[in-house]
């Protein structure tokens, strides 16, 4: 099949499934997560031959493990349609209603966005969490997953739509491209008027990619070089608590911290805290920072932009809070920053002045997260202003109308 | 300048207007408006010299027109300022607040877009209106206007930086780019991580070029093939008003109606009501309609999906309220499309499946306007299903962050 084919099927999907209610798109979810566990066998053949070919092709362990289904993450998966199905609908909620100063009433209503496509690498669950999300949003989906997985995400592509069309639903609400070379990746970027909107769901330059070269609305996702501060005025026994659970709780995930800041007044006392408590993370310090921990590796300008995902940590001492946010400005990809202080007035001027999709005030960063947000289940992060920022729901890949009602009104 | 060192003064200018309060952008908008007024002579005799030049270069009388400025019209972008004065700051407002399952108090707090570019053609009255809907909203503007006006930009743009220092704000809140060369465009599209969003405003071929190449995030504005069904239950009376004003009271605007459907039961009827309430348009019609309407002439199947911007409808008679949502499906722009019918069920269906930013029922495609629609002033229609969608107010050229407050909370 073509993918302008499948650009018109899913077209032709999404017009049904934006109608749909949510009893009936919950029965298709359940369905899915049924038919899931009730196919292990024949994901998990799948899944065997993708890594197979993966060893074959001397992928790294690192990435296996990435690919790689067992018995219980599919229970995993098959769960958390569950919990997406449990989620209540975006769709059809009334955002605004008044009426006009000629009678006319107006209401913005919530709706699906119609097409939505998903380009992502390795992680075979991502075939399954976005194509439900989608669904229950009421958008049809079109994925392209990476080459290692597309066994997998064949087997999964499948039955999901076989347990859509059981549903009663069209079975198009869900496709998969089945070539993965570059060119369908590129393909997608220029489907105008078919995809209302692209998300990239990957790494750093998968993300460049779409994002520089895409003409369909995009969402650009992931990259968070994230900070925490520690100002004069820190209760530092609770910023040490802080920095090691945003460090080294999971520092593979865009809201791991990747530089610690510590103002200069309380950084003899509290740098020796920090070593204390990261204990397994290497630390490139500044040179203040290099002489109050001695020993550790002097950090060089590339740190500051660095987002490791690993057990490294950039440290500065810095001499105001205004340097703090400065530095920040300078580094940040705008996802998570952090300050720790008692001082209320501090803590606002940090949190008004930087910009970035969330600010904490004595927290780790580590809660930017969509189920941590309380929206039940994420799509991804947005690290851009339009749209969506920060985890994105049910309720960001949606769009809204505006529904008008007269009774025969004209313009004067 | 070059367009790098304008991109940093205006992220520079952003962080302090996105600080500033209200009472501080409205003095600089009372500034502004006022300084118009008192250098009308200026802004006329730089209007002038583009006025000359356009002669010279042989521009048409309706292009003409369109970048004249008098004493008149001068006043009334001035009146419009101290319009967008008095509106409500969007800057601030708390759009969700809730506690989090662990303490943590969330809040998802609207913020200014940061830095916005406009790239637009001939109309001067643009410029001011562009740099005061940013100003209020509180994001720097970067404004690329068209050659034809750049002698007249430029007095606005002196006028307007020298009234924005004066009230105590950085004047680089508002830059025109003066460098009018297509290679300006070109590069204002690329500059990510300076430019938070970049808005088209003019033709359809200027709209296309900068979302087909831009690699900043843009919202798509402008095109209008909006649809006028007349049903076999509609008032007909009521009909013949709507579409008259739909298409006859500025025909030259994204919001007028391009094409005329009417149900077969009716067609009879209503058609010679319609001819004769569209005295004055030429009308293009299906086989049907040229039966019925005798001597008008026969639509090609191109009608169905011209934008005129002119005295000329589109007409055809249709089988069913089925035949006519498809109709639109397939030629619709999603700006604006309008049902007209006594019978409710049939205008939920047609409001319900058909994608548009705004759907009437009983009323004219004219009010999509940002003053009609209460938002006190657009920038601009988005015909795009991301971010904004339809009329764009202050409210939609702001972003917004989360602030996150808590007592030392870590993730689990």
């Amino acid at each position: 099949m073509t993918l302008t084919e499948m650009g018109m099927n899913a077209r032709n999907a999404s017009k049904s499934l934006a109608l749909a209610t949510a009893e009936e798109k919950n029965i298709a979810l359940e369905k899915i997560s049924h038919a899931l566990n009730e196919n292990v066998a024949e994901i998990l053949a799948a899944n065997a031959e993708d890594i197979a070919l993966a060893r074959e092709n001397g992928l790294s362990e690192a990435m296996i493990e990435r690919l790689t289904l067992t018995e219980k993450r599919i229970a995993s998966i098959a769960a958390a349609v569950l919990k997406v199905k449990n989620l209540p609908d975006p769709v059809g909620e009334i955002l605004e209603s008044r009426e006009l100063y000629n009678g006319l009433k107006l209401e913005k209503r919530r709706v699906p966005m119609g097409v939505i496509a998903i380009i992502y690498e390795s992680r075979p669950n991502v075939t399954v969490d976005s194509a439900v999300l989608c669904l229950k949003a009421g958008s049809a989906v079109i994925l392209r997953g990476g080459k290692e997985t597309i066994r997998s995400n064949r087997a999964l592509e499948g039955i999901m739509r076989t347990a859509i069309e059981s549903a009663g639903l069209n079975p198009d609400c869900v496709q998969l491209v089945h070539d993965t070379s570059r060119e369908t990746a590129r393909e997608l970027m220029g489907m105008r008027g078919v995809i209302d909107l692209l998300i990239p769901r990957g790494g750093a330059g998968l993300i460049r990619t779409v994002v520089e070269n895409a003409k369909v609305p995009v969402i650009e996702t992931g990259a968070g070089n994230c900070h925490v501060y520690v100002d004069a005025a820190a209760d530092l026994t609770m910023a040490a608590n802080i920095i090691k659970n945003a460090k080294m709780q999971r520092p593979s995930v865009c809201n791991a911290a990747e530089t610690l800041l510590v103002h200069k007044a309380v950084a003899k006392e509290f740098l020796p805290l920090a070593r204390a408590a990261l204990i397994g993370c290497e630390l490139r310090g500044c040179e203040k920072t290099c002489t109050l921990l001695p020993g550790i590796k002097l950090a060089d300008e590339s740190d500051w932009s660095t987002e490791y995902n690993d057990y490294i940590l950039a440290v500065r001492v810095v001499d105001s809070l205004d340097s703090a946010i400065r530095h920040i400005e300078k580094h940040s990809t705008r996802h998570s920053e952090a300050i720790v202080t008692q001082d209320a007035h501090a803590a606002a001027e940090f949190m008004n002045r930087i910009d970035a999709a969330a600010l904490y005030h004595n927290a780790s960063t580590r809660f930017t997260d969509g189920e941590e947000f309380g929206l039940g289940a994420e799509i991804g992060i947005s690290t851009q202003k339009m749209h969506a920022r920060g985890p994105m729901g049910l309720k960001e890949i949606c769009s809204f109308k505006y529904f008008v009602t007269g009774e025969g009104q004209v313009r004067g």
